[in-house]
């Protein structure tokens, strides 16, 4: 007997598998029929939201959980609504050619973009992310199974109501069957559905570190996503003053919470006045340094015979706890901070306790530059920039499906281009393998690369 | 305290994080100075050879699995030294630039391909394996751990012994340190190895489906390859005669023991003299048809009807087993054969049983070809051609890692690029996030994308 997660999953699996031989052209027009069909039932989202902000405040909820509840908040429901409108516009992620290889006469091969599959799609709080994510998994081809956190289940419901119903009036014309998102409530088991890993292709978890390392460690589907953001920076011994204050005040303070906050600060103690940079960060930025005890007793030397008015600065001072600070994302204004005495030290440090997210190393110096871009292991390697560039909008993918810290298929800020992978297409007239040399026949392969860039199949 | 398996997969991600810094003209010096240490030591590495083949006369091993171990056998060890050679001379698959995209004035990404990082080699009785994987695997700038099996165990740890000397020897000249290549001997567990989701980034089994089905279900690693290859030819309504004959015959009897061999056809029993295509399996091809009983009673009906010689056809039918067949890997010559009414019928069988690997559909008529690679959801997918094709030699890749049944990062035959993922580098001159639009700031981004063709970064 099925359960009812192998049921869901396969649901999954067929409507991506009608989903995949669905026009772009028939994709898009659904996202605008769903915009309507949401932007029509504003009263009765506004409705369900209010009571899910009435059981928020019964239950004490956190204020900025509160606020992430509030699809009505300023422009955020128009904003939801434009998304949408904003996906269907992008070109169409399915279908490119990427490789073109002439086999033989009239035997070409070609790698093609194709959907993933069937996607599990899990968040918490945010209700609007039913809207982004119905979007993208549409737009690529991608059946998605959708999983709320319970604080917003009403408004979850009501979005979930209607863009079903959408879905099934329009399959007539569009061809694209209800089962291609499915809704689940809080109260259907979501480890059972990572076990699925027959039907379901990649989880996207949307939501706390917690909530991505809880998945990552039940399921043995992919994940894309990433759990921790230990971003490091490098001051190295020909690293520029200014340019040096001025990223790690925007790497660790503009938004602290963000996952390509900077974490940990490797200073070269050769670089001229570095502790400037610490005094500018506590002073100007608030925040709290966690020094190793080397650190430590030369920034307060530095301190003292500079004469600055350092109050300030050392009453921001604690000492790192070296078992764990450098392993750690603070979230907070906070920043572990370490002297390191070499580029190849400080990509020692950051291959053994980054979250292979995003580091960057700040000189003048192309050589070190490109010697730590070249030996970190990190999705993003930044040169002079701050940490904080790594983002799907920053990058300039229009839309983002998450950062992923994975080590194959999509890594970094992830766009549309992660939900899709590949197929090799061959167009023959009858060609079989044993007529060529090397599996006992004469023919010999052309391989032949063609020109892609105006092709059409 | 760490385990040996521990030791061994951190090591082998030290010795990745230096590979990745080292240039392609050193790590290919590295695999000619390999192929001149195992060609001086050819007589060692023999006598080795021969313990390997006593010990299998003395178990009696089958005598396939005999040939396999003689590594001396023709023209084998030659050809084993040849392709480290022709590995070295392969492009440099790490540090291509995929994507380059100004972000604004001084400040660009670049997507640079990477190593994977670690691999995890497993692999049975071919003790050849090893060269072929060490090329592979230092060209791609990955470390790698390979695991051989017990039959080969004197010729693996005599060439091991030979390859850990030259990398060691030369690393002073190379920069590559011996951890980059460790072997394994029988006596450590693999499944400690498998275990080590932190250090190994990528496992490749070369081996039987068994041993890939295992280890599938034994790691969270990702695993490169395919434990079935379960792949269909759909017979048209209008598919053309001889083209269904040349092409059954070739993906069922060139070589049944291929991933690539057909198991399943599937007739549309509109098609003209759809019988003969079954009659010619059979008597030319020596196949015996696993039919469904519709197929049975058309096919023994026509036999009759055309008065043929009917005798050899007839003694190579049996029964369907409907709940087996039709997921089954025969690996012989038989093969399943059932009715279906339509191209979209076609397609869901395949989605359904194949194993993704490569399916084939044959017809004149294009719209449907369009329809079955549309929707078809395997790795290839075949128009008018064999499903022999599908293999790394076959499509042009040089070298042939595996085959991938995956439906994210490689799939299908993958080469040297199924051992790279990429990076996202980052070249500013102290830009920081915050005085941009939608962090803020007033700045606009450019988001131009650059020309890659001629890029040298």
């Amino acid at each position: 007997m099925s359960s009812t997660a192998e049921i869901i999953a396969k649901n999954a699996r067929l409507g991506g598998n009608t989903l995949k031989t669905i026009s772009n052209e028939n994709r898009s027009r659904l996202l605008y029929k769903i915009h309507d069909g949401l932007k029509a039932n504003a009263k009765s989202i506004k409705e369900a939201n209010q009571l899910d902000l009435q059981k928020a405040k019964e239950d004490s909820l956190a204020d900025s959980l509160y606020k992430r509840l509030d699809l009505f908040k300023g422009d955020k429901f128009d904003t939801m609504l434009i998304g949408i409108k904003d996906v269907a516009e992008l070109e169409d992620p399915v279908g490119k050619v990427r490789l073109a290889r002439q086999l033989d006469e009239n035997l070409d091969l070609y790698q093609v973009t194709a959907p993933v599959g069937a996607l599990l799609v899990i968040f918490e709080s945010r209700p609007e992310v039913i809207a982004n994510i119905t979007s993208l998994a549409i737009k690529s081809g991608n059946a998605a199974i959708l999983k709320g956190g319970k604080e917003s289940v009403h408004t979850f419901r009501e979005i979930s109501r209607i863009i079903n119903t959408v879905i099934s009036e329009n399959e007539e014309s569009t061809g694209i069957p209800a089962s291609v998102i499915q809704l689940i409530e809080t109260r259907q088991d979501v480890s059972d559905l990572l076990q699925q890993d027959l039907y379901i292709d990649l989880v996207v978890p949307r939501g706390s570190n917690e909530l991505v390392r809880k998945i990552k460690s039940s399921t043995k589907i992919p994940v894309l996503g990433h759990a921790d953001g230990i971003c490091s920076i490098y001051l190295d011994s020909e690293a520029d003053l200014a340019i040096s204050k001025r990223i790690t005040i925007d790497a660790k303070t503009s938004y602290p919470a963000g996952c390509n906050a900077v974490e940990t600060i490797l200073v070269n103690p050769e670089m001229p006045k570095w502790w400037e940079v610490l005094e500018n960060l506590s002073k100007v930025g608030g925040v709290t340094l966690h020094v190793s005890a080397d650190v430590k007793a030369s920034y307060l030397d530095f301190l003292k015979q500079s004469g600055a008015q350092d109050d300030d600065a050392q009453g921001k001072i604690v000492d790192a706890d070296e078992s764990k600070d450098f392993d750690r994302e603070f979230l907070s204004l906070d920043c572990a901070v370490k002297f390191v005495h070499s580029t190849e030290d400080a990509i020692a440090h950051i291959n053994q306790h980054s979250s292979k997210h995003t580091d960057a190393i700040i000189t003048e110096n192309k050589a070190k530059a490109e010697l730590f871009m070249k030996g970190v292991d990190s999705s993003g390697v930044y040169w002079n920039a701050s940490t904080r560039f790594a983002d799907g909008f920053r990058y300039g993918f229009g839309t983002e499906v998450g950062i992923s810290t994975s080590k194959i298929h999509a890594r970094g800020p992830v766009g549309l281009d992660g939900l899709v992978s590949y197929q090799y297409q061959l167009r023959g007239n009858g060609q079989v393998a044993s007529d060529y040399i090397g599996s006992g026949g004469k023919k010999a392969f052309i391989h032949k690369n063609l020109d892609i860039s105006n092709l059409r199949l």
